[in-house]
């Protein structure tokens, strides 16, 4: 056991704060790694404030969108070496044998897979601790390899919006040509315009916000539409093979699903708090699909950092200190920031 | 101009009654059929009764699952000669040249596909009139071929009950060994149970009617599974390829969407009064898929027909002579059918 600093949420009433955190050693298997960088997901929040049904295991270290440097490896890790660059996402674990884990679907795995944080380890007894610290140990499988190539500030949102978004877009075979609709401008949407347009999408971001039009297009949308306009939404219908739908506040699935063309799909990564609702009708006419997606496997997030690295793609972060933290979460929930912040973990061993 | 016999509806309160009906010219694309049988149709019903939305244009004769006998064709219809036994569908002409017609999914035209009865051609001012009629005139590309192997009173829900549930299991790629499940066993359900197990599939009938298992034994469906019981739930969570889902009432859309595998899909052909409820996580977690489904192109109808015939699988019939058509509507509004009623329209003549 080693002892690692970290922030950490208390209650869900509390801002963060320091903390000194028992860390498991070095199996055989496992690579520590020192974090650079860890970005701030908007699932970080509703865990540390307890917003999921009571499942907070206090206290809590947030983060799963983590880069570091590798600074130990046990005697049987082969895909690793001290000094290497690398990625954690928002699982360290899974059972590695079910029928899913053996398709590359760790993150469907059947007998739970380990979160990076507020989860179990496969022993379902140690509780995990994310990438607000500054180090995690991680089994070699679920470790990631990272380019050196790009900003590793801009690599650490990748690991669970870029394969969030990456994902759906692979799994829907989205290709050169296809025409892709993107709803809603935060740290997914602008992940899916800017990996669909690589693809070769022509891509369309949709929005509620004109304001947003400008940004849109220097992530690469080819058109924005405004989607509080009935004239446009008239004039769009049957155009989108694909919609990625990134929004977690309500909104009307069947306005969007009008939009697609015949056997499109739309495709929910964001959870809204109730409920909605919908009419068969929507699905029928057009055989269309209303379907979800869940970050991505182990293989496709490297998949995802190898194709980033290639067609040189980072997320637009905003780099803060982690004493802002409690801050980078109050600008987060109010929708004020361009478009991830992550935190520099220097700042820690301050 | 010709004079037909047919059964029409006048008003929505008012019963079916006999009706001479002025026929269009056989054209030189045209086939000109005297119905033998003709199915009745739950839309038949609702259109009947103008229960969809005020949209019925009285007289309506309905009838769209039509089989009979060429009694004359157009100078250029090459698929037909006097004295073929063919079928007629929901449709009876489209714009052929759209995107989706280009495509064989006539049934999703993008200039509007006529329908069978109550519905335009295609010069947008011709009313169509269903099969509840001595005889029909289609144009020869909506005309289907039928094999005189099988019972043709058997036939004639195929080219609406057995398209739609013929459609979906082929779209969504069913193979042997897939597990289906069939939810609701009416007019659509038993095809779906028949045509699912005739392609190899491990079948399931999902019901609320503990009396229905034994029909659902001898249709050839693999297994029973009572829905009103919470541990047979439980039991089957994540258990289905594809779960094709034929009911019309309202039911929650969620239970049925946790049976499902990994990458399932749950297809939607009934249309429930109102919306139903739905969660973004019944879909993410399991990368599922709810989608719709709608009768099935002239070619895959064709494809149906023939596999049918390969098969021997005929709709289990009840027959009756259109004098009987007010009551076969009360029949089967009570689920009083085992599954469809077809009218033998040789009773009209007389």
């Amino acid at each position: 056991m080693k002892t690692v600093k970290a922030y950490a949420a208390f209650e869900a009433e509390k801002p963060l704060g320091p903390y000194d955190l028992e860390r498991r050693s070095v199996g055989a298997k496992d690579v520590e790694i020192e974090i650079l960088y860890c970005g701030v997901c908007h699932s970080d929040i509703h865990t540390a404030r307890n917003e999921w049904g009571g499942s907070t295991m206090y206290p809590v270290v947030p983060g799963h969108e983590i880069v570091g440097k590798v600074t130990a490896v046990g005697q049987e890790v082969s895909k690793f070496k001290v000094g290497d660059t690398v990625g954690v996402g928002c699982m360290v674990d899974s059972c590695q044998k079910c029928q899913n884990c053996e398709a590359d679907l760790e993150q469907f795995c059947e007998n739970g897979m380990s979160g990076t944080y507020n989860s179990y380890l496969q022993d379902k007894k140690t509780i995990t601790y994310g990438g607000y610290s500054s180090s995690i140990v991680v089994t070699e499988n679920f470790v990631l390899s990272v380019s050196d190539k790009l900003p590793l500030e801009g690599v650490a949102p990748l690991l669970c919006a870029g394969i969030t978004t990456y994902s759906p877009l692979r799994h829907w075979n989205v290709k050169k040509g296809d025409k892709v609709a993107v709803v809603g401008l935060g740290g997914l949407g602008h992940m899916a315009v800017k990996l669909a347009s690589a693809m070769g999408a022509e891509v369309t971001m949709l929005s509620r916000s004109p304001e947003k039009a400008k940004d849109a297009d220097s992530l690469g949308a080819h058109h924005f539409e405004l989607t509080t306009d009935p004239k446009n939404m008239k004039r769009l219908k049957g155009s989108y093979d694909i919609i990625i739908d990134t929004v977690s506040a309500s909104h009307d699935y069947s306005a969007y699903l009008n939009l697609l063309r015949t056997d499109g799909v739309m495709v929910l990564l964001g959870v809204p708090p109730t409920p909605e609702q919908i009419h068969a009708t929507s699905l029928i006419f057009g055989r269309k699909s209303l379907a979800g997606s869940l970050i991505g496997g182990i293989k496709e997030t490297q998949e995802m950092l190898d194709f980033c690295a290639e067609h040189g793609i980072v997320s637009d972060v905003e780099v803060i200190p982690i004493d802002k933290i409690n801050e980078a979460y109050e600008r987060t929930i109010a929708g004020d920031v361009h478009y991830r912040f992550v935190i520099d973990m220097a700042s820690l061993k301050k």
